[in-house]
């Protein structure tokens, strides 16, 4: 590697991360999602207008990986085991619902249009996935966490997560074998189920352990990095039995995953995250080519994918039947797709599953859920909660912390 | 960048920093530079034994870069100015006597074998630069940071990386122009003394307006990025008007430099900072081959040039003649290379100014100084402290802290 080449790659860095990063800010500012701001940033330095990103410089492509890589191991960190277990059966139902539903909707569209099934499969599966990011941010800003919808939103989230990475590794096995075989579907699910399993228990079994020793020892600084290896390790290993990538970086935060909220290797982790994930935000926009979607026949899927989007997942609210949450909230909680889908719409691109006009269409559709969610959302709570001015109650400072988020 | 190459690059990833991380965790309880423990991986890792490495991955070759910006980074934003000024004039002493010491006693014997004048400027530039971290390590151990000794001696190893920064520089520009010009060594030392000169002036003038709008903003995290954005950037700057790359990393850091300890962005640029550093330090050490160095005309060299470094130091230490400081001390507190000095020996390896041969000596040269000094400074204490036990009598935890630094 060229000095002219470390040079390049550095403006390359600078460009992407400046961007992302004042985009996101003024987002963030104006209680937008920070990522669609992230988006946006790649999206002008795209083709689409500025053009001034490399996007075949292979150490930003090897960032943007370790940023998924990292958001994920974060998500599965923050995963919360135990009190995802209380909310328990509505969001495990408001989860299945919510990812069965826009595959179901979506798919004899996308045939009516001639697209072929694993095509279809594809871009149904992309619809699936909750960011939980986003839904927590809003909740956290109207207070609202702990509320019944609350819980079951985030446990529902979370489970999507779970379901979303499954649906991707039979989306890889997809790729690679060319079709979809039942067996196959099931020796996935096995295998996730399995390897999450053995994950979640050993989590459970060595954790105390591990953070004792650590302690006694006194490597915190060490083990911090050890973590990382960790994290990235397991994606290998998930993508060496036939996973998704980022499995296994979920598997490993769920296995250091504590109950506390301020643990130093997720403080860590975070640093990690805002420095690396707008990396691999700013370029999923930057491959979106607005110019490939303003055509006759991509305007109207945008338009429909996102109806299905919506109207999947306020259906999907009703999963929570056998609570007294509303399930309109609960439902309007799930809508913002985003990290996961934007994995997924990157990877059907990559793979060519794709061509750039599908891919568009969809991160338009993720962009368009996550900037309709925080008015929606505070819409649906505002109806049941009567405190209706949360903003004016609460905190300045409990407002700003959120917006790091 | 296919899915190939990011596994590859992954497991590279995996291999180097847990090796890299547990040979540091092992040097550093042993009370020994962490630095030269992840130099040791990168050598077994390397050709001279396990060869798995593979050199020439772009992504890890920009990594390791990043690395060298962030622990530049990081020295600026030690690097105290206000206190480094009450130090003074026997650390400037000290520090310009051991930059030009090394030079002079080494340029005889190098022109006696046969090099030319770039080479052994080059080759006797590399041992001038004091390494700030193992110093002080082993002086905090010691309890002695405070000590006039102590004192002195971190005022000139700072001045020493910013004169080892100019003489980079000023090869930076040999190797471009294939000689060393008067008026090119003119201009360089002038551009470098302006560029930081401005540098620490903005930073007086705009520190406390910066920090106090991020305060007023609440945009801590994304300052953090925004701080890593500032540091490549003047990396990028640096290089552009032609100094060395890592000026504009440690002209940032002075810029954002604060009195206290333990500012966020501190906290965070380390965090980087062991991360991607072992990844400099292990490369470093894998593109050492021990082989290249065992030949009759190698071993004599390595043997000559770190008696010379040595001696240099401690000569260097008489520059604090007109304090009541023990010189012995001082000089032998100077005599780890370390960063700078490898930094030097990757630079004349890139550019081909050395072969392999000279810079795996070089590199073993860095390696015994950083080795020997511990012991060395530790007697050199002993000698005018007659609290000899300072390990009995610390607190364990100081020396953990001061282990994981």
């Amino acid at each position: 590697m060229s000095e002219t080449l470390v040079a390049e790659t550095l403006v390359q860095l600078i460009v992407i991360l400046f961007a992302a990063k004042l985009t996101g800010m003024i987002f963030s500012h104006f209680k937008q999602s920070k990522v669609l701001g992230e988006l946006l940033a790649g999206l002008l330095l795209g083709p689409s207008l500025l053009n001034v990103l490399n996007l075949h410089s292979e150490p930003i492509i090897f960032l943007a990986e370790l940023g998924v890589i990292m958001l994920l191991f974060e998500v599965g960190l923050e995963s919360k085991f135990d009190e995802l277990m209380k909310s328990g059966f509505s969001a495990l139902m408001v989860a299945i619902i919510g990812v069965a539903i826009p595959v179901l909707l979506a798919l004899p569209y996308l045939f009516s249009i001639g697209l072929d099934f694993n095509v279809a499969f594809f871009i149904g599966a992309t619809l699936t996935a909750t960011s939980v990011g986003l839904t927590m941010r809003v909740l956290a800003e109207m207070n609202k966490i702990q509320s019944l919808e609350g819980k079951i939103i985030l446990g529902a989230a979370v489970i999507d997560d779970i379901l979303g990475l499954i649906v991707l590794s039979i989306l890889t096995d997809m790729v690679n074998t060319g079709s979809i075989e039942p067996f196959n579907i099931a020796k996935i699910i096995g295998l996730s189920v399995l390897f999450l399993g053995i994950m979640i228990v050993a989590g459970k079994l060595l954790e105390e352990k591990i953070f004792n020793l650590v302690k006694k020892l006194k490597v915190e600084r060490t083990f911090i990095v050890m973590a990382f290896v960790f994290a990235i390790s397991m994606s290998y290993i998930a993508a060496g039995i036939g996973l998704a990538t980022i499995v296994g970086a979920f598997a490993a935060g769920l296995v250091l995953e504590r109950e506390e909220n301020e643990t130093p290797i997720r403080k860590r982790t975070h640093i990690l995250v805002e420095l690396f994930a707008p990396i691999f935000f700013a370029t999923a926009g930057a491959a979106v080519n607005v110019f490939a979607v303003i055509t006759p026949e991509i305007i109207p899927m945008v338009v429909i994918l996102t109806i299905i989007a919506i109207v999947s997942k306020v259906v999907a609210g009703l999963g929570a039947w056998n609570t007294k949450a509303s399930k309109l909230a609960v439902g309007v909680g799930m809508i913002p797709r985003g990290e996961v889908g934007l994995i997924f719409a990157s990877f059907g691109l990559q793979k060519g599953l794709v061509g750039n006009d599908i891919y568009s269409a969809l991160v338009l559709v993720i962009m368009i859920t996550t900037f309709l969610t925080p008015p929606l959302l505070q819409k649906a709570m505002d109806r049941i909660y009567s405190a209706s001015k949360y903003f004016e109650k609460q905190e300045e400072d409990d407002v700003a912390a959120i917006q790091e988020m």
